[in-house]
């Protein structure tokens, strides 16, 4: 057993309540209230170099983006902040945090602010807490035979952090939703009650697509060349085999993975939007994971997402 | 303005939901939930030398002193790990995690794994959920005339820092405590229908007892004599005065101190246990603090707990 399945098992062990949902889910559900908590560190889940504004944004889109998946409505935030005494920096974040909890009426409710030894990286923490739906559902819940629906573009934020990675100064669409991305509430609100299983894509499609199928339970076809890319992902990578490959594994999307019955076509309640959505593929009976564009069927990539973290 | 006040004023700024207690307080309080956050930071908290377990024992104390402070039941827990990929180090923190869990009858439900750089010092977080009890005393409700009732020792933690902080290796009660704060979840759900107001003592009983009379707009009398020291702090440091300015301004007691009308005598409700509960003080309508003990008056000493954190 890898150390990183003994810790999580160790987990488990401490959340046998049934709202911890097996800590199967990115949210645990409490009576009507669904909480997460997301962390994020300085140099992991942003660059050093990144506006303190979007820092703060990130933090709280991040926590969103887990409430919007569950169908839920935003009602409140503790923060966890970390302080190294940089007074400009710690203003801007907070101007950026209030940027976002303002944009989705999410009030600060508390929290704790500590200060950190001279040097460390920041860490930087949010529960966000949200009131539940008609129905909250799991990543657990998906039949054999649902499609697979995407909400929201996926390959932006990777193509954006790569910009930044060659050039700290680059700018742009694709820099601005790595920088900040849209939690997608109104959209995850309108699909949960026909979800059987639904989560948000963080960690790169192919990883939370099969994670989505593993907890559920069922294999997966997923068709590539269903992803709806967008026009400044084209611009800068294509839309050949490698960008889609490159788009679905990249991670930081923040899009949302909904696992509907075949009878349900979603288009139906999101007529006259402009939303981002596509079938890309479906749950199936034998365990495999399929993976095809229209050429044919394409390879596993070895590295599905990022696997940062253990649960 | 400092850029303390001006950071607090942010947040502030922020919180201005009812549930928030205008953040004056240590707890939100949501419909029947009490939500608290507390981080501890390697090197702050903690000494980089402690045990992995009482690491993970403390980071459950604080955050469940924050409940027994509020009267509130624990009901579940999201956990922020920071994982520096030493496994051991983790394991053994997660199983003294586990012990105060199961000791407290509090389930994990979920939260966040995240990696750090190499060399980061770890922080880690806890956002604790309670159910209220029939009240929920904040750090504002009290009124001139109340006493001021303090539960638990003080000093002895500080002085186990003392020791440590001069032999590493130094073992013992106080050195115990230090580590391994109880939180006082039994007497403060007997106390907290009577609290006019009520919160945790882990910044220093000078300290904290000047917040709470500050956001009760109540000035503030402290009588050094009435400390109820342990055995173990007198026979490493004496009970003089000096001794007893270090107990009352060390910090990391996770003691309880309660503001209750003189008409209310605490004793009726804890006869028959062993608690440690003694008047130290009063709410006085000067708005000045007061400090004194057999002798006479105590000058304020210049520090009176630790300020690490803005709020």
């Amino acid at each position: 057993m890898s150390s990183e399945s003994t810790l999580l098992a160790r987990l488990r062990h401490l959340a046998t309540h049934p709202a911890a949902r097996g800590l199967a889910d990115d949210v645990a559900v409490l009576g009507d209230l669904v909480l997460t908590h997301d962390t994020i560190v300085e140099g992991v889940h942003y660059l050093p170099t990144d506006p303190p504004e979007s820092v703060g944004w990130k933090l709280g889109a991040v926590n969103l983006s887990d409430l919007a998946a569950k169908g839920a409505v935003p009602s409140g935030a503790l923060l966890s902040l970390t302080l190294r005494g940089d007074d400009q920096w710690e203003e801007r974040f907070l101007s950026g945090l209030a940027q976002i909890f303002e944009h989705f009426e999410l009030p600060l409710l508390g929290g704790d602010t500590v200060a950190l030894p001279e040097g460390a990286p920041r860490v930087l923490g949010l529960t966000a807490i949200g009131k539940a739906g008609p129905s909250v559902p799991s990543r657990t819940g998906g039949q054999v035979g649902d499609r697979l629906w995407l909400v929201g573009p996926i390959g932006d934020s990777a193509a954006g952090l790569a910009l930044l990675t060659d050039d700290p100064g680059a700018t742009g669409l694709l820099v601005d939703t790595y920088r900040r991305p849209i939690p997608l509430l109104a959209v995850g609100a309108l699909l949960a009650p026909h979800a059987s299983a639904m989560m948000d894509v963080s960690d790169g499609l192919l990883l939370d697509a099969r994670r989505l199928a593993t907890a559920s339970g069922c294999g997966l076809r997923v068709d590539l060349s269903a992803l709806r890319l967008s026009p400044a992902f084209i611009a800068e990578r294509g839309q050949h085999r490698a960008a889609r490959l490159f788009a679905a594994t990249g991670g930081d999307d923040y899009a949302l993975l909904a696992a509907l019955p075949p009878s349900f076509d979603p288009l139906t309640i999101l007529k006259g939007t402009s939303v981002n959505i596509a079938c890309v593929g479906e749950l199936t009976g034998d365990g495999a994971f399929a993976l095809a564009d229209d050429f044919g069927p394409v390879p596993l990539p070895e590295r599905l997402g990022y696997e940062h973290h253990p649960s």
